[in-house]
């Protein structure tokens, strides 16, 4: 693996507070947020690894992991936190070559970690009602050199779901039972359905509809993130939490009897 | 993609109460624990998705995702659980095509979820100390079909590691902190670490250890999941609930200023 | 106070494993479950505080703690748990000479708590609709000798309240919002409504209807309770753990504008 | 009960935000942070219950229930919060009449929950080693009406108690290991031990401590509260949430076999 910034690579930038920048090293001289004016071939040559300084402030530059990828993205809509995708990609068994559907595109922040797992052969495709929303994510998911692997759709889920055979189906609408026939009939035997709903009645609406189709293993789960804090005195937990984010329900389909 | 079990193939039979077995259709008749005197080979050509009587036990069939593997792997010592692969996977950022080192193996349940995860052109090289241990995951791992991507050593991670250049290293070791200088050498720059403990004081000593070297994001979150309860009396969190699994300690590797 | 056990006097055992058994040293000779043939009278003159023998088993000899009388206390419905009891004994603001109303009386564990906390000069009513929940409550009560402080009543709250100017009521019914109206008028201004449910759907209902009158303060809890496991190895929070208990909604009587 | 405020009486106005002011109706013209220059006198006659205009601001006027006299305190130091007191009151088994020691005062949070629970007969002794700590927390306890029962000390607990057969004795120190012998001494048999420490740390080392005396029923715990939000369009977790306050730490004394 090359030691130093190639030509026409994409690295990310990891500033003190651990805020991250993506850059394309085949981009212009332009004003970046954070950063300034400044000319990202200047960063070819330069060894990961190594923290430099741009304008005033001082940067570790690396290769561009799924996380900083995640932790870089320009948020627009809400977006389901690592903490959250790490449950998604396991419950939901994603793996290399699956074809994978999501609705809806949101920032785009699901789609990365879908594609970033189904990749190299694999493939994601992603409804949304806003084209503003696709729009700003696939800004989002070409940055992150992920474009290849995502396909869009300007398409209310809840109206139908063109596909099938489906290995997976990842709902982050506002009323996920109303897709949840579709669902039945896009996925494959044994494949997955999902969905992230932040209040307890979208849950018992879900839950109640996915038991009239043959779905098995149904569960649902919250998942509560709490960071450590060690130093010198000793450990305890973070007085800064993040409460809730949203409950993650899990199906897969059958047949029926 | 085929709508009935293939010859040489491997399915999954998972009961009403969603205990699972994995089965190789090329097995001789055995003793199957669960289901009793069985001839593998008489599963072929049944349609997956259906449910079919053995004995005078109900069995789903279908192909084997990660969770089954996960599911109906036989314990030795005690396993990382679902919850916490899912946390590793995505706050390692791990991807296809990686090489990726674990110690110790268990009962192979990290592997498995590793080897899936970093499938088709990747690797996970597993330590342990115990010859045991080893040969037990490994049959866990080839019923998991995953044991082309794994190769194992009998070796104390403590003592040294020999590889380089790794994306990731991930520690489940009663002393993590008495690797952490070996996991630096080994780690390619902008690759992940990660310790799984139970107990506080192990994070301490690790987080500790972890500072004298160039890590950055270094993090220690424990994740609680609690599972909801949808009947028609209403919703609620289950009375039951696992209250502790461990603490996961993760950093990235740097070069020094 | 007296270092040894007087007449007439009511005392706990308690024994290895922390089963704790209230015994009243003015009563007959007679079979104790977990003791056995036993006369309390035996106990008089024995000291406090040490461990004694009775049949093959110890017990430590101790004056009843409030903590003593609640997890002795028989169980024939579900009991409030202390840890719920505390948090609702702080967010009522109850406090000794308090006129306190319950319903339903369960298995008397909430009115032993509140009993104990208006103690001396208060009062605490308890409703219940089955005749044999509040025979079976009063036996404990009479146990943890605080009957002098409880009067109870046969009737079914969400059909009115006799009492006013109360300064506290707390409800663990299935359908606390039908009292909520009854509540309001029953309580003095300033005073605190209380609600215990196991289910989302029943907090929902409760809220919606507090919304209708002039409630303030108007919050919902729930509370998890871990326990930490130290030994020599270090700590951690215990594997074993209650997922639930339920919701606790709170609100405050001010009068309508 | 008076249904209007009287003279050389308190009060509390809560306003919108449910932001709490204790008022001594005897008390002179003065700036009150919050309100302005206001005259306490000038509520006198007001009817409890109503929203009454000072300046451009609307309070609630109520009779300051013990959670009003917690919440308008002015800190200075950390306080324990409502959770936390609710679990020490119960823990603790503590009740009218009794004689509990805490150290350190810190703001009053806990003297006035003391104070409240053991009145009418029961005393709070307060240890503190800082002066402007104890006459801090004294105006606080004076506002709330309950200096009565308080009485403090100047004096470093961890170097001896003078008190003896007290019924509880609570430790909000940096080290209340130093202080665990004192305490087994000065507690009467049967009484309870508490700690409330932040760090995993301060709890290991006390627990070892205590395990050296004879105290039985040694538990320590974590509370976390989760507020509920319920809303039109359904009910969550709050996204707000605090991570940690600290671990109570409790035992029980017995006499040495």
């Amino acid at each position: 693996m090359k030691k130093v910034v190639e030509k026409n690579y994409v690295v990310v930038l990891i500033d003190s507070n651990l805020k991250k920048i993506i850059v394309d090293t085949a981009g212009k001289t332009d004003k970046i947020k954070g950063v300034g004016v400044f000319d990202p071939k200047s960063l070819v040559g330069r060894e990961y690894g190594k923290q430099l300084e741009i304008g005033n402030k001082k940067f570790w530059l690396l290769r561009p992991s799924l996380l900083d990828k995640l932790q870089s993205l320009k948020r627009r809509a809400q977006i389901i936190l690592p903490r959250d995708l790490g449950h998604i990609l396991i419950n939901c068994s994603i793996e290399s070559g699956q074809t994978v559907l999501e609705a809806g595109i949101g920032s785009g922040s699901l789609t990365i970690a879908l594609a970033n797992a189904v990749a190299p052969d694999g493939r994601v495709i992603s409804y949304d009602i806003r084209e503003d929303f696709i729009e700003h994510s696939m800004k989002n998911i070409k940055k992150a050199w992920l474009a290849h692997y995502v396909s869009t759709k300007l398409k209310d889920v809840t109206k139908g779901i063109d596909e099938n055979d489906l290995d997976v189906i990842i709902l982050d609408i506002p009323n996920p039972w109303k897709a949840v026939n579709h669902a039945w009939n896009a996925l494959k035997v044994g494949g997955y359905f999902c969905s992230f709903s932040p209040l307890t009645t979208q849950v018992e609406s879900t839950v109640k509809e996915l038991e009239k189709y043959s779905f098995i293993e149904v569960k649902t789960f919250e998942n509560i993130q709490r960071e450590m804090v060690v130093s010198n005195h000793g450990m305890r937990p973070s007085f800064d939490m993040l409460g809730h984010t949203g409950y993650l329900t899990f199906a897969r389909k059958i047949l029926p009897p």
